[in-house]
Parts: structure tokens; C-alpha cells; sequence
């Protein structure tokens, strides 16, 4: 089922997110607590933007265990970024572990990355595939169910006119954050009613992250009535401590809030809360976190 | 454009095909001489049937260049085969170096691989997926024109009542090899009609092998007026010298001929001849090579 | 501190050791029972004879896990051999994951595997090199303490005159199993030493294999006196069952026994024994088993 | 014998100097023309320190070849650095390939890599580490002659009291490009010193390039009599302009010039210049290149 951490707010440095803090994603990769199999181990991958974010986010994908990349660990230390996405993967049985099928998946200036599983994904994959605008079908190089679910997010994109490119101001600039969590919410929709239609009632979790570098959204949500979704936590305020060390490191008055979202909490911080089951938080770097509901056709109520 | 090799005859040890003789696989895989660009350093993959063929066959693949595996120079002096398949990959500009995309491919008890190209793949690529049967429609799992034209080949297998598993007596054995090269054929024949409908008028060059343990189609094949196809040789007989010694190396009277097929001669044997264009190679252990020719739209002419 | 099995005996397919067994080395990569951590994702490494033992075993390593390796799973199907080494490995903390460091090493006819620990390897590396026959030291490329106590074990082999290339006859056929059990002896009793000398308290934990083909000796030792050494265990007979069938698959009358040794059973069958501690098993195909007890120094007690 | 640039100067972004050039280093992994064999594709690594040097600078090493690598492309975009070294590997025939072989090598502040070989490195190998520092003589995790020379300069910085570890201020601080001149041309003398004693005769080629983040030595040597070194460029100034674009991009007043050293040019620039054989260009961001001679034992020539 994965783990993923993301972070957006004044730039920090990789490897306090990713290495320093006592449960970091790199010991969620073999130690993982709140699922049954504490198991990441199949491939990994970052997404950053550069600091200033003039162009698409870098990509750094491996198909070894996060926990012994020395690459991965020495890059962390050097690195800074406002915002950045990081994926250790769980394959589901009969999926390969192959660079295609890493996390996060990227689209100009957009990042994509799931902790869950469609539902009878082998059952929709055709129609949903039939769905999809030329630009999004050529999407997908891999076989995740994740990769296909971006190319629904990269439909809708297109579909609503959203510059795809990266670009000074950020790809998102003109619709914001909300508008973000409005595509990834029309995307779950859509895969929603496909499972409907063709599934075999299997259920779906879906823990899914999008950004665009100013932006970030994230549901937690899953369709099982007799099961909770998979675990979510976001942590947010003017300083964030992990092992007993201030981050983000320099922080300046005007660059805004920083916000950590993960499958598990990073450090023993009080602040971190559960992202509630059914909803999306909606985060942008110069405002406070939202929180949406989610209904059961996995459309947003903003009213 | 990717090199390959392929072997049908009583079981002989992979070093001989693979790195033994002087202008061996491994050899092209950094120094290929009938092409313009020498390097095939993108992964590569070997296939091989156990020496009774009571199993689907190994898939050796890797995406680190064959000239410096160890555990392939290894594997290969230790196993014995009486049908291999060896593909050296050189990826189309754009197209991935991942596992998913490492040629032999295969299902079943089949294995298909080419060195070629699908002109305009990508303009086509969503009506051939269209065309396709859901059992041959869900089997890509990458990216290559390769792995698609593999998805048709077995979508003429099923829509043919050809078992797919492999079984004692091989799969095909009903059929035999010339089963197999009608279907091939026909897998090319529907590639070409789709180019002809949706493409851009770029060439198609289609040097395709297929097997099934017991037997092999081979063809060598373009659609450009103005130039050959990649160049494939054939050498057959009782004897096969690479670099003075003798192979297959225990000869005995009811194992039928060796069959040796590649891209480039592997040594410097007066017995190997070129594959004429435009022809269909139809392999069979127990019965010397035919030579089918093949019309513009790639079917075989039989009479 | 890794998971092994290894198998001698007639030839059987490496899957009815790797995959076929409800706890086979596969499993034991991700779910291994006997230690505290069950997590042995650090790369894998194969060696096997081939059929005949004409030549040098079959190394086939990556850095990898095993539990998702295609290759790996459809290579066992296919590949049969008398005498197999398999091992998952998991890192010493701070040691790197790489091709150089994967077990089981190999040099001319002979493996070596091992699950455990060389206390005070760093302080002890300088000495253990300095004592090395130029052969035996220019035979590292890594950095385990495996790989130099092979080196240690090849000196040995050098210094008694036992010839390292692979023959008809086999590598150690002069010798046979008790002089390859004497040879791994005396590399364990010379490492003792140098601990003893410079090292600084840390205890060792040396399950080590090593094999000709023809021949194995394994050991299960430590030096912690208040620590048992690491779970190892033996199943011989005529028949060896994982999940309800019978293998190996061809038994004939003079090929001698099957004897399975491993770190964890494979399999419920009640004949599986714990060999005991500070001790030496030493196999012949020809022959059962027979286990040596190892003094304080890691000498074997012959008489 | 490998491929390399290096770059110092105001941070400018990695694909400045490994994607964006005609001739960038990354073709040159592929088709290299300044050497008879045009292959480098055994790996690569970069090196970077971050834009203000408060660290251990980064490495990214990967034994996939450079060319298809999409982590190398993506992350070249985003990352700017001030220092960086980037490696292209050709194995010598029988070297492995695997990730401890990787150049740059690291240690502490300090990085190294080589375009060349080291004669007789086999033969003077055990001589070298016997003269080590314990400190130095526990660096090497690999085989290659390369890492081995960097223990040597490793055991020269300990032995003149230089600071290992990266500091504020940079390690090399104190004593300045000179200084890591000097200790580079002491690691070369030692190793001809070796070679003299102990070789066979086969020549040396030792194009090396050390840095420290703030001060970069690299010297173009061999000793072969009957041929020239590899070849080695140099080009520096205010705008260095690669396929028409200028870089470094933001140039300040205060950031010194901009420095690129490479194997082979890596645009069509008039400016670049030849490094003089037997000579070592000692490079500081705020003073212009120096060029010193090297005598016949690798000594520098400082008068």
C-alpha cells in the first residue's frame, strides 16, 4: 500500500524530511507501523521543484530499497526545495517493480503520487483508458493503477483548460489550490463511477497527493464501509522539530506557513493531527491548511 | 535498433551463442557493424526453454548494458538450451530503459522479439490497443511498439483456438512452424493496415522473431522503397564452429539440425547467408529452414 | 545477518528450493521467522553447478530484492542442478548494497556463503590482508567480511595444494568433503585469531557454506557465550516434499541423497533437525551426513 | 579510460553542463571522439556541493549508463551548484561494474576522479595499501585503481594535518588550491614511485581532478614516452555560452570567474584551451587559472 511524505512551505533541506526525523519515510520503508506489512521496500521516489521554481520538478526514481541508497541519502543532505513529494512503494502482488511504475509521476509541472489501490483496476483499466483525451491516453508508461489515475488527473487538467507547462508564476497560478483539489476530486469521480460500473466490488483506498510546486492537494479517502482509510497526518505551523532540531532552517518572515502531510507521523511533535477519513486538505504556501468533505461519489462539498 | 540472436536445434550452452564467438551478441551489444550507430546499450534479455521443454521459458532481463554482466557471462556457460532467443536493446530516442521494456517478451509458452521499428507507433497506438481481445489487450506492460506488436500476435493466437500454455508436446504442435509464421504474418498484416490508416508515412522496419520451444518464425521486413531491411542471416547444418570449436557440442542423429538466426554473422563461417527481403523464416527441429516470401501488406505467400 | 539454503543431491529445478516451499528463501527475504528482523532485502545471490559439473558454477547476483525479481523466479523454473547455493542478503548496517558484496562468492570451482558476522572486522581487516597469499589477496572486490574470510578459506585451499579450477572430476574429488570441512576449519580458526589479537570483545556468529559441486561443508558457530549461534538446519532422505510434492522430481537409484540445508525450514516436514551448535556438517553426495563438533578455536574434532 | 568535466564558479544549474552543450558529457558517454573507443557507458557519477558549501557535497551514482538515465536528466534541471565533478565511465576489461566503482569518490570535503589508469595496478597494489594510514587504508569499498589513488591523497591530507571534514569555511581553507595541488602531485609521486618498483612497464595515464568545493587541482600526465596524455580542456572568463545560451546564468560582480574542465570540449567556443601535458591547472573562484609543470616523478614544478 505505499507511504508517502510531502512538504510545502519556505524551502528546507531533503534530508529533514527524509533521513533526520526518528520515523522519517526512509525508516517507513522497512518499518512502517500503522499497517499490517511494514514493508516499503520496492522502489522509491522524490519530486522536488527548485527553489524558485522555474521549471518542472526534478524526478528521482530507483527501483532499490530506499533504505540503502547512498545516492538518495547524500543528495538529501544538499538538496533544499519549497516543495516536495516522496514515495516509498509497496508493490501490489503481481505488479513489477520497474522505473514506470515509481512514484511520483510527473506532467510538465505537476506531481501525482497514491498510497492506496483501485478497486478491480483490471476490470476498468479498457474503459477507462477509452475515456481519456489523446494527450492523457499517451500518458502512462508503466502499469500502476496510480500512473492511470494520473492520466484521468491530466484529463481533467486539459479538459478545464490548466496550463500544463511550468512557468514563473506556477502552473496553477490562476485557480490556486482549490482548483488543484477540484481536478483530483473529478478524476477520483470518474474512477469511481468506472469501478461502479464495471467493478466486482473490491474496495479502493485512495490516499492521493497532487502539486504544482505553489499548491498541493491530498484526500484520504477509501471506499470500504467496514474499513477506516489508510493513515494520513498533517503538521503545520512556524517551526517543526525533528529530533530536537528546528526546521525549516531559515525562516523568514513573508515565506509562509510549512506544511507536512504523511502516511505516518514523521517526529513525536503534538501538533501532528489525523487528516479526517473522506476529505481533502487543500494547501497553499501564503494561507492556513483547508479541509473539505468528500462524498461517496468522491465529489468536494466546498459550501 | 537493437540486435538479436536466436537458436533452434539440439541443446547447446548459452556461451556459445552469447559470448563465444568473435562477433558474438555480447560483442554487437558495443560494436555492431551493420548499422549505422554500433551501440545496443539499453538492458537486454535472454529467453530460453528448458533442454525437454515441460515449462514456459526463462526470462533473463536487464536494463544494465550486456557487455559488462557478469551474471549473464556466468548463467550463460552453465545452461543448455534447444531454443534461445538473445536481444540486445538500443531504445528509440524518447522510449525507456526499464525492465518492462526489455525484449524477448513473452506469455505462455511463446517469446517474441524484434529489431526493428513500428513507424508512426504512436499515432496508431490507440487503435491497435482498440482492435484487441481483453486477454491480449492487458497484457503490455510497457511502453515499446514492441511489447504492442507482441499484444497482437497473441490476439491472432487466441482468436486462432492456439493454446497459449505450454504443455509436454510444446504448444504450438498442432500447428507447427508454419502455424506460427501465419500468425506472426498476421499480426504484421493488421500493424501495416493501421500505418496505412493513421500514420505519417514513416517506414516501418519489422525484423520480428517468434517461438515456441519447438519452432521459430523469423522475418525480415521493411516498407521503405528506398531502403533494405536491418540486415539477418541464417546458418544451419550439422556443425557450428565459433572460434575453431565445434557446437552444438554432443550431436546426436535424431536431434535435428542446429539453426542459427542474427542480425550479424557471429563468426566467420562461409555457411552463413543472408535472409532474403521481404521473407519469412519458418523453423522447424525436425526439418530443414523454408523461405516464405512476403507480400506488401506482410502476408505470406505460401503457394 | 542474511538467510541461505543450499542443496545437494540429485538434480533438481532451483524453483522446488526457491519458490515452490510454503517458507522458501524467497519468503524468508521479507518474512524470515529465526531473527528479530525479518527483512533480508539487501540483493540475493544464486550460485549453482551445472548438471554435469563440467565447468565453473553459475553466479547469478543483484543488488535487488529477491521476493520481486521475475528474472529470478522464472529462471528456478527452468534451471535444474545438483548442487545449489542460495542466499538474501541483509546489510550490515553502514556496509554498501552492491553487485561486488553479494553472496555467495565464488573463485574457480569453489562457493562460499555466509549468515552471520566477523566481530571487529575493521579492526582485524589490515591484519587478515597482510597474511594473504598474493593469490588469495587480490581476490576482494567488495568489502564484506564474507568476501574476506573467503579469501582466508581460497589460501587455505592454495596452501594445501588443492587445485581451484573445475575438472571432470571434480575440484575436490582428491580430497573430498572432510578436507573441504578441514579447509573451512582453519580460515574460521585463523580469523579466531586475529579476534582474539586485535580485535575488541565483539562476538562473531559464523554460519558459513562452502561447496566444490560434489562436496559442502557448513557450519553453524559463534563465539558469544551467552548467544546461540544462528538457526541452521538439515533435511535428508529419500524424498523431500514442499507443499505436498515429492522432489527431487527424478530420483534414480545411484544418485545418491538430497540433503537440504537452510537457515529457516523451508517446509513442515518433521524431518528437517536443527544442527547443532559449534558444529560442522559434512556432505557427500555419495554418502549421509556427518556432523563434526568445532572446538573454542573453530578447530574440527575429528576423532 | 573514461570521460569527465568539472565546473567552478558562481552555481550555475548541472545541465549547463551535462544535458545542454552539443557536446555535453553525456554525449560523450556514448560518442566520445578524442579517444579510439567512443564507448563510456559503465556507469557514471556526479558530485556537487550545495550552493553555500555548509556540507559534504552530494553523489549521485548509478552503474546504468548516463545516457538513458531519467533521474540524471530531471535532476540536471533543477539543481545549481558552485563546484561540481561528473564522471562518465569506460571499465578496463575486467574492472566490474558495480557502485563502489563509481567516480567521483568522497571523503569528508573532498572529491576525486580519474580519466586514465594506473600501470601495473595489480602488481604495486598490495605495496600501495601496505604505505597507508589506517585511516586511508580503510577508505577503499571498491577494486578500482582509481579509489586506491584516492586513499593515497586521502593519506596525504591526514598526514600534513589538512581538515577532512567540510566546515563553514570550506576544508581547504587554510592552505588553498595550492596546497590541494601539492598533495595531489605527492598521492601521483608515491604511486610512480610504486609503479618504478614494482611494475611491469606498462604506462600510466593520470588525468585526476580533486576539489574541495572552494578550490579544484587537475592534472593532464602519463608516462608513456611514445604518446600524448588523454586529452584535456580548460575554458574560463566571464560568459561561457553553450548552444547559444549564456551561463552562468545570474553572473554577479563578486562571484569570481566561471571555470570548465573537460575531457573533451564540450562546445564549439574559440576559448577553450588545451591543458599543457605533464602539467596541473590549480583553480581558486577568486583567481585566475594557473598552469604548473610536473617533472618526471610527479612532482610540481612551483618556481
Amino acid at each position: 500500500m505505499c507511504r508517502f511524505t510531502l512538504y510545502l512551505g519556505p524551502p528546507i533541506r531533503l534530508s529533514t524530511l527524509l533521513t533526520d526525523p526518528e520515523h522519517s519515510l526512509i525508516r517507513q520503508s522497512y518499518h512502517a507501523e500503522e499497517r499490517s506489512e511494514p514493508l516499503n521496500g520496492d522502489g522509491f521516489g522524490i519530486g522536488w521543484y527548485a527553489p524558485r521554481i522555474w521549471s518542472e520538478p526534478a524526478l528521482f526514481h530507483q527501483i532499490t530499497p530506499a533504505w540503502s541508497n547512498r545516492s538518495l541519502e547524500s543528495i538529501a543532505k544538499v538538496v533544499a526545495s519549497p516543495c516536495v513529494m516522496a514515495h516509498v512503494r509497496a508493490a501490489t502482488p503481481g505488479s513489477d517493480v520497474n522505473l514506470a511504475n515509481c512514484h511520483p509521476f510527473g506532467y510538465g509541472g505537476y506531481l501525482l503520487m497514491q498510497n492506496g489501490h483501485v478497486g478491480s483496476f483490471r476490470l476498468i483499466r479498457r474503459r477507462l483508458l477509452e475515456s481519456l483525451s489523446d494527450e492523457a491516453f499517451n500518458l502512462p508508461r508503466g502499469s500502476t493503477d496510480t500512473e492511470h489515475l494520473f492520466a484521468l488527473f491530466v484529463d481533467e487538467l486539459v479538459r478545464n483548460g490548466c496550463p500544463v507547462d511550468p512557468g514563473k508564476e506556477g502552473p496553477m497560478d490562476g485557480g490556486g489550490a482549490l482548483e488543484l483539489a477540484r481536478r483530483l476530486s473529478a478524476a477520483i469521480t470518474r474512477v469511481l463511477a468506472l469501478i461502479e460500473e464495471c467493478g466486482d466490488g473490491e474496495s479502493s483506498f485512495l490516499n492521493v497527493a497532487v502539486a504544482d510546486g505553489h499548491h498541493v492537494a491530498v484526500c484520504r479517502y477509501d471506499t470500504d464501509p467496514e474499513e477506516s482509510p489508510e493513515s494520513l497526518y498533517l503538521l503545520h505551523g512556524e517551526m517543526y522539530e525533528p529530533a530536537g532540531r528546528s526546521f525549516p532552517e531559515r525562516r523568514k518572515e513573508d515565506e509562509g506557513e510549512a506544511m507536512v502531510v504523511s502516511s505516518e507521523r514523521l517526529t513525536g511533535d503534538p501538533r501532528w493531527r489525523a487528516v479526517p477519513p473522506s476529505s481533502m486538505l487543500v494547501l497553499d504556501r501564503h494561507a492556513p491548511p483547508r479541509i473539505l468533505p468528500m462524498d461517496d461519489s468522491g465529489r468536494l462539498v466546498e459550501a
